[in-house]
């Protein structure tokens, strides 16, 4: 059992738990990452996860601590949600009196943009989860380490939550390491938001189960649009930068896709348009979804945005075109219908299922915090809430396995072909 | 009351209606046009429209009448709802035992194209009403009149529901007349589709209703995209050519929105920059509704489409990409968040009210159809279901009054400025 | 002219408006009540109403005039857009600086309750209509009218807007004698709330669009209940105390619906039960949507409640149990499958057809009261916002005509028998 | 690893698999129960389930089998889903070509009753997913085992697919022992349907996300009508025989409950009125969800029912008249607010996180039968889809654990305290 992911606890153990829990997870609980097993069994080294949930023994004070929270990157169903529960879990629970919620992602964690935090408490949080968006605002991209270092030490700040992506996560990463380095005591512990799902050692992240549910109407739509005229193509960009979940689980949903494109799985024009010939000739219509980060050798890199990411060029845009052309070209037109709603996704009120998801993983995140783990993000992986270093996490992105299960699923569901490229 | 719209009565009475209604209507009852009065009150010759509703005295024996129904140009919420009461009303209420549903528009009616026509049951069309788009599918542009009617006589045709816009109801008047000049018994009844709801002499077009009902979560969507970052600058592009309606009342839904463009309001960038700017200034992001028909003069035409409208150049790409690269330029970069939904929104199942709506709407035109009416819309005005005259109801397009309550509630909704030229 | 409905102008006129709009309505601008016109022509003396609007010249300084708002009796779609409309249009048009909302009903108008009033204010009602209920609150029943004026004149309120039923708007008309007895200058203007939509001179009443909107997924679901058993029975019983509009409109919009019974079309158990027999038979299913208020004779009354109103006997379990047993005597069991979605419907937030109309009561209702009407309400009539005398409105309910055309369109869609009595 | 669960197979592996799979999985692969694991490891006779997935080697010929789908008891979101899936993946993957859908559950496999099966192709169920129920029909209770095997073997079915609870899967067992005490080459797979979410052995059950996500809007609405008077104490009972999992996730999703009560935690009038007062004192409202399976020691049972399932009490309706009562006895009345949504939300289609669910159990349903598993159902766990054997499903129920983290979260969110009897 060594070879397992481990921790970087803060610190020790200090005082007893103000909590009223019923149950306390021990530390050397964890939880394998493979839970399947060969006939030799499971090997005593296999990696495993610390499991998340509430201690005995903690390292802050909750009637001194002051707790941060801040919301990075662009938009995801539930941003709200987590807010809510980090301060109603804090405050109701811990008896944490001051949370502050940092503006405008990073930028409120320096000192010169002059973002004054919000103070949070449970009567402003109470009705948020109803909308999407965050009451914090967010910024993309990188801020100085040292400055927010600065911030944090000269705002008293004894833990900071970050609500973010990849690049945000970085971010936390380094600035553990400078707490660290400073030998401060504060946790930073993270809740990641990819819309995307694409984070490994967690299942799942939040907002993706939102995004899945919104992208029904615009596919169903789209398929109306399509079917209501001879040659109607239909395109529907949805998220998905380097991995395609939303794209395969929206086209699963609805069963009324015919070609999803991701960027897990190339293809070439001349085998789509193949394709997408032999289906208008026997079907006279096809519904198309593509994810933002497939067919990227066909588009041009549009530089980098704020947050680092590579900006995409347009494949929807692009599709569109490229569709048309080509069957003008032909002689037999066919009318395409377009439509990115991505907007309308990020932006939407959590499902109920993204809710519940969220408030537990706050709750988590606040267990963790408050026993002075840091520099991990909160996952969940087969059952189990874990912790997981926030390095590991940022490693590799968990992306479909073109070989697997699920995008056998799509095979089956859509009628492509195996091979597009 | 002579000056009143007058009817083209296709022929006599010829029997008594199998119909079990309660009620008839005289065929000399009508509606005024105008139902306020001044102090002089109404003028004897005032312009008044013929009531819709059942006849006792029919055109068309049903056990021998072919009805025929078609549906032309874009999708538009409804559709099938009103193939389904068409279908209905003629087989439940007067016994009619061959409809044909005629595929993809005008072309279904043109002999050449070989699209079979759909033989319409109740039981085909039961469940209809519940999915977006056409059962019969649609095309655009015109057919050729001659051809048309050749072939709705060889097919014994004696009464076609044309469902469609403007275009298809300057068709439907030329069968009208070709219909006449051959002296043939043939009636033509309109119903009018425009999801834009900018029809003269009816106060709504089906499909306005759930237009309006979908542009609100795109809207709220825009609002939190632009909310969540300094500087957020949203903005939706939705339906109205000439017309700003869906735009008008889409924006008072939400009453989230800060700047309505619509057609019949004309703007200049440099006005709406410094609206803008001073709304940026003040709360650090904004929402902006814009018509595809406003703002022509910045965009260039693209051409005609099939059915010989004009193809607008898009103005919601140019508006992004122009404010965009006008605060960049000012040093106060804006975060555009643009987006599309219309096809989203035209491919959507009818909401309850356009349900309701659609079902009598398909019940008068076969009433209107029955007692030999043709040349003729159905609208409703002043409460009423009424015959409209077809070339009455293209002379010209319903707009907004800019000097109006409608566009007053805007600029107390918006806080914009009444003039932005 | 002078058979006309005649207003309660409260005062002169006093002072040019504050408003800058773009069009004024004249004080001598009425709507006809009947639209329609025989050969005769229109009646000299047809019955009109006044025209709502902005007015150019008003009664009350908006600098000064202190306004009140009171939501009465049970939960209807829209109430928080209306609070919202009158605060934004006296807020932001008029610059009226206080604005009271009362408290829970008229109990928030009697000083001994001791409930404090909310001051209004546009940050405060901004986001407000996406929530369904009344931020106010709201009770049943009547209170002291003369210390309600007591009440009113104590704290300075020069205009009150009551938004009720019935109920209300007859307090309402009282609470204006007794300011006209006292010769107090304060104006009483009515927003008449029935979810019923059975309101004398207004075509609709707000949240009747919504009702019908959200009864539709409890028919669907029934409908598919009764659907997947032999000898399933769905049973929805909806609102509708004295008129069925809602009951009929939300089976016209679903088309699932194979019997409507409303209060206004009597009926007998057995000719229910006979028309039940055979449809079962035939289809093995069926739903019955039934209003509130419809067969009393079954059951008994429960006495009155808080307003006044008789608390009818639950006709919705009376048939579940009826049926139920009917059909066990048979031999033929029937399985019941009843839902009740009353509070879940009157509840929900407005549709955007409701928000819209919901912003301009609002906003007429402010110029009615700006001009010094008074002892009226609000309507919609032949497509103009009118206002209506609250003695008219109230004398009796808009009620489904049997005879009439709605009545059929639900015997066409249903196929039930026109008598069942 | 012996003590792992074990699967009766129904015999050898016959053919390879006609299926054009990337993947295939191994017999001896299987999933552990417990993926926790503590300082000393993993036990080496820890329990274990089958990996469900594509076998290689297959035990029935796609070309000449007849398979046969059933769904019983009450409805559940997804029921047509997983029908779809079935019908699609056995006919396009497999190539079967005979498949029947027996009408109404069990009733449907006996021959006396002459509901004659229906034959599924991917056309009938192309968009049935779209629509709740099920095409099949159902219905409740036992039917002779004996007859239902001679029924099977007349029609030559091979496979049978059962889509039903705890009942059916009983059910199913003894049908899979009568089959092998005959001898007979028939599989028999089953997918348990309980909205409950209560099944061992699986994480989730297909039509509980959907059921959360329909039980927000209630909780929503009953939310605004206790908040919008004075002691209004909202009352919203939800499914859940044995266990709360519905009525605690669907009141986390929305935050607005104040008091959840579930079969799981037993409380006392006595503790419930006291909690009550409290807070109708301090916040003049309150918001209760009650499983329908809550304290069933305060109703009468009502015998039982076809399924055998003992009928409940209706703890709703007793709730809302015992609190009533107190609150008048005490002289502060509480306005009573209740609603039972629940034959909208069994009725309802599915959520898009639902329908993937139910493609991949219908997906796994058909691998196992090809294979020749039988006497199984498919589960989901540890983040694998699984066979767990049907009597090791049905030997008790997944029940919330009353120290655990789920109802820690419920009395965190809710402020409900821990013991309420």
């Amino acid at each position: 059992m060594n070879k397992s992911i481990t921790l970087g606890p803060l610190g020790e153990c200090r005082m007893e738990t103000p909590l009223k829990s019923r149950t306390y997870v021990r530390d050397d609980t964890r939880v394998l990452v493979d839970a399947t097993t060969s006939p030799d069994g499971v090997h005593p080294k296999a990696e495993t996860l610390e499991l998340a949930g509430p201690r005995r023994c903690i390292h802050f004070d909750p009637t001194e601590v002051v707790a941060g929270i801040v919301t990075c990157g662009g938009l995801c169903p539930g941003l709200n949600d987590v807010i809510r529960a980090l301060t109603m879990v804090l405050h109701d629970r811990y008896g944490v009196r001051r949370i502050l919620g940092f503006r405008y992602g990073y930028e409120g964690l320096i000192q010169t943009y002059g973002h004054d935090p919000i103070a949070l408490t449970p009567e402003l949080v109470e009705d948020i989860h109803n909308d999407g968006g965050t009451i914090l605002g967010s910024s993309r991209g990188r801020q100085d380490t040292n400055d927010i270092v600065d911030h944090l030490a000269a705002q008293g700040v004894r833990m900071l939550f970050t609500i973010g992506g990849d690049g945000t996560q970085r971010g936390s990463s380094e600035i553990t390491a400078e707490v660290r380095r400073r030998g401060l005591d504060i946790a930073i512990v993270g809740i990641p938001k990819t819309i995307d799902n694409d984070v490994n050692y967690t299942e799942r992240t939040f907002g993706f189960d939102t995004a899945v549910a919104m992208s029904r109407a615009p596919i169903t739509g789209i398929h109306k649009e399509a079917q209501s005229v001879r040659n109607g193509v239909g395109l529907v960009k949805l998220m998905g930068r380097e991995s395609g979940f939303v794209a395969a689980h929206a086209s699963l949903a609805s069963s009324d896709v015919n070609l999803v494109l991701v960027p897990e799985v190339p293809f070439t024009l001349e085998r789509l348009f193949d394709y997408l010939e032999k289906r208008l000739t026997k079907k006279s219509h096809a519904v198309i979804v593509v994810a933002e980060g497939a067919g990227q050798a066909y588009v041009q890199s549009q530089g980098n945005d704020a947050s680092g990411n590579v900006k995409f060029g347009d494949i929807g845009l692009f599709l569109k075109q490229a569709i048309s052309n080509h069957f003008e070209a032909l002689g037999t037109p066919a009318y395409m219908k377009y439509v990115d709603p991505s907007y309308i996704i990020r932006s939407a009120p959590a499902t109920a299922n993204d809710s519940v998801f969220c408030f537990q993983l706050g709750a988590h995140a606040v267990h963790a915090a408050m026993s002075g783990r840091t520099g991990i993000i909160i996952g969940l992986w087969n059952g189990h809430f874990v912790h997981v270093p926030v390095e590991k996490a940022v490693e590799q992105r968990k992306c479909i396995n073109p070989d697997g299960l699920l995008w056998q699923a799509i095979l089956d569901n859509t009628g492509q072909p195996a091979n597009l490229s």
